[in-house]
């Protein structure tokens, strides 16, 4: 059979989404859904019933990872397709999610067509790729790929100090498939850009072709509480005073590295933080991104430079507490998959961009261990975490196709 | 009686004081004492047991308020001696303490001594001075003075939103006594002086003329969340750079009016405050203090010109949600009462400087309807509002003494 005319139910893949979008709704059309919340559970049984009524095995994995294979003609390692299904604190309808349900789409797509390509075809839901909740990103496949131990992933904590492990055993996720049991031949992840570019060039797919490298710095000011009557200037070891100086610094790096370069101070948390006291404590998240990692390499020293001399200049101490850094070099997408997903877009007569993703990806483990290749396309005006976010259906399908395509064309190697 | 020469019992107050520090200890040599907390009703406890111990009749009123009397010859309005036993998140051992438990020592000296003065005297501990818990400040000796309503009181709310009400009924210290119905003749308020003027200066009698004038903003910066990677420098609203470029400029503008003006930023609320997302709304107390209220009204125009300026330089908006003031032209002390200090200090042979008070005090209420005044002793390197706040027993005696003989002055009135 000729399946290169094939194309995915459009209307039914938006139905799924916004089924999808009334779970854990959030704001005005967002979605709030953190990882192993009971939305997260209420999504992961909605997404493994239509896998199940799709004729897929669901299996699921220690970590949580959700596997909903369609068997192939022979008993291969399976292409897999995937993202993840949790959101952003005031998160969107389609960060990750498109990803999936556009698996679950392709899946049903097959079926419609009764297509049985040679390997399995599986849909994977990753868990807590958002790292919201429970704070480190991309943690489900970081462990499926064994860069992070299962233990590891247990003991992470939420900030009411609720345990990873006794979340995932409370939603019904602990599944029983081994960490590193489970082969793929490829992984191939479609997502929505998560920026501006596509969607201000009006191109319908993005080929990505590396990660931005990505570093982070977790740094705390200390000081001394006192009197915010009695103390002088002079006096005072203002903690906060410390961290405003340096997030505005920060600030000020990712505009000297602009357009292409980007800062944000994510987070921060003070203490007492209460009328009355000047506060002695404040430690803040700050995140770097640049495409080229020598110029991550270079914000991330300036930065460094930017906190010692804050410190120096508001009278406090500080303490570099943590330091993270991922994608760069360390994102290697197979060629041969890259080929597949342009072959696609040129058969389908689809003009496509090469681009680098800036956010972090469950395809980035995921490269480390199986060929991969990611596919983006455009989200409205590139915003993303966000109850604003959003897609423009006929910009989007597009994409799906080509996914399909890529898919198809590799499941017959 | 020639009542002149009798003193204070120094070992027995720092016996006190030292029992006192043991109530609701915090980190190394603190106190955390929250308003209407286990550690406030176990404090007040104690206090009142010795006030009954000591010989008075203890009354409390709707606020919670206690008042402890020592009967006079003559059935008057009472001379009242007082603050708060309640402390900061990190607080000292000293900060209204040490006016309350002196007042304890007059009586327990009087006794001592066998002497009973013409009108009753009183010793007060005021409810929620520090406002730390319950957000605001002197509430206790503002509702006593009918200045705020009992209902405002108990609708106060903590951070886990309890109100006062239902925390001062648990404690057991919603009083019978009703507002309005308890005449002072007279108000004296001992104190440290939580700033280093005395200290430095080797004065041991501060004789406050009038207190600083303190204004404040509550401000808020609402941006839009975005995703920190795909989201580049010139599309974003980051509430929080639009909030620490406002604290930065904030500690600017006290540092302008330096060394009399201060300003601080005491607290920050962020809101995702999550890892991967670009915060959305960032919240701020600010508080700036001028002994000459002109000079505070400057500050106050600076620091509006700052929010306007740093809302539109980061690209967020901004709300001021908020604003209070106190100090300055409201708080008028007593002439003749502070005549019975300066008296009392030079009989006493003791240096005095005259001094505004950079902080709010249950005086300042109390001064619209009683003779009202105040002494201040030194604190070490005027530390306050920390678990580091510290007094020299031997520089801290000439004040009480110098407030008992005031009282007695005037107590014979």
């Amino acid at each position: 059979m000729d399946t290169s005319r094939i194309r995915i139910n459009e209307e039914r893949l938006w139905g799924t989404l916004m089924r999808s979008g009334e779970i854990g709704r959030f704001g005005s059309g967002g979605l709030r859904r953190l990882a192993l919340s009971d939305a997260d559970k209420e999504m992961r049984d909605q997404f493994v019933s239509w896998c199940r009524d799709g004729g897929c095995e669901v299996a699921i994995d220690r970590a949580g990872n959700i596997f909903a294979r369609l068997a192939g003609l022979e008993d291969l390692p399976p292409v897999a397709v995937g993202s993840h299904l949790d959101t952003a604190p005031a998160g969107g309808r389609f960060d990750g999610i498109l990803g999936v349900l556009s698996g679950l789409e392709i899946i049903r797509t097959l079926q419609d067509n009764r297509i049985k390509p040679k390997r399995p075809i599986e849909v994977v839901s990753w868990t807590n790729e958002e790292g919201t909740r429970f704070p480190y990103y991309i943690s489900g496949s970081l462990v499926f790929t064994r860069q992070k131990s299962l233990e590891w992933l247990y003991a992470l904590t939420d900030d009411d100090k609720v345990t990873f492990g006794d979340e995932l055993r409370r939603i019904g996720y602990a599944g029983d498939v081994p960490i590193g049991a489970h082969p793929f031949d490829s992984y191939f992840e479609l997502h929505i850009e998560q920026g501006p570019i596509l969607y201000e060039a009006n191109v319908p797919v993005g080929v990505v072709i590396g990660g931005a490298a990505v570093r982070g710095v977790y740094v705390i000011f200390r000081g001394q509480t006192a009197h915010p009557g009695g103390t002088p200037m002079r006096r005072r070891k203002n903690a906060l005073v410390g961290a405003a100086t340096f997030i505005a610094a920060v600030n000020d790096i990712g505009w000297k590295f602009a357009p292409i370069g980007r800062t944000t101070t994510t987070r921060i948390n003070v203490w007492p933080n209460k009328n009355g006291t000047i506060p002695s404590y404040a430690e803040v998240m700050v995140d770097m991104r640049h495409q080229d990692p020598d110029e991550t390499k270079r914000m991330y020293v300036e930065t460094m430079a930017a906190v010692r001399q804050c410190a120096q200049e508001t009278g406090v101490d500080f303490e570099v507490h943590g330091e993270w850094q991922y994608g760069g070099s360390d994102v290697v997408f197979d060629q041969e998959c890259i080929a597949c997903i342009r072959k696609a877009a040129k058969a389908l007569n689809l003009p496509t961009m090469d681009i680098y993703s800036q956010a972090g990806h469950d395809a980035y483990p995921v490269s480390r261990v199986a060929p991969t290749a990611m596919i983006f396309c455009p989200c409205v005006d590139g915003l993303s975490h966000s109850e604003a976010e959003n897609i423009i259906p006929e910009q989007t399908w597009p994409s799906i196709n080509v996914l399909l395509q890529a898919v198809l064309a590799r499941a017959e190697r």
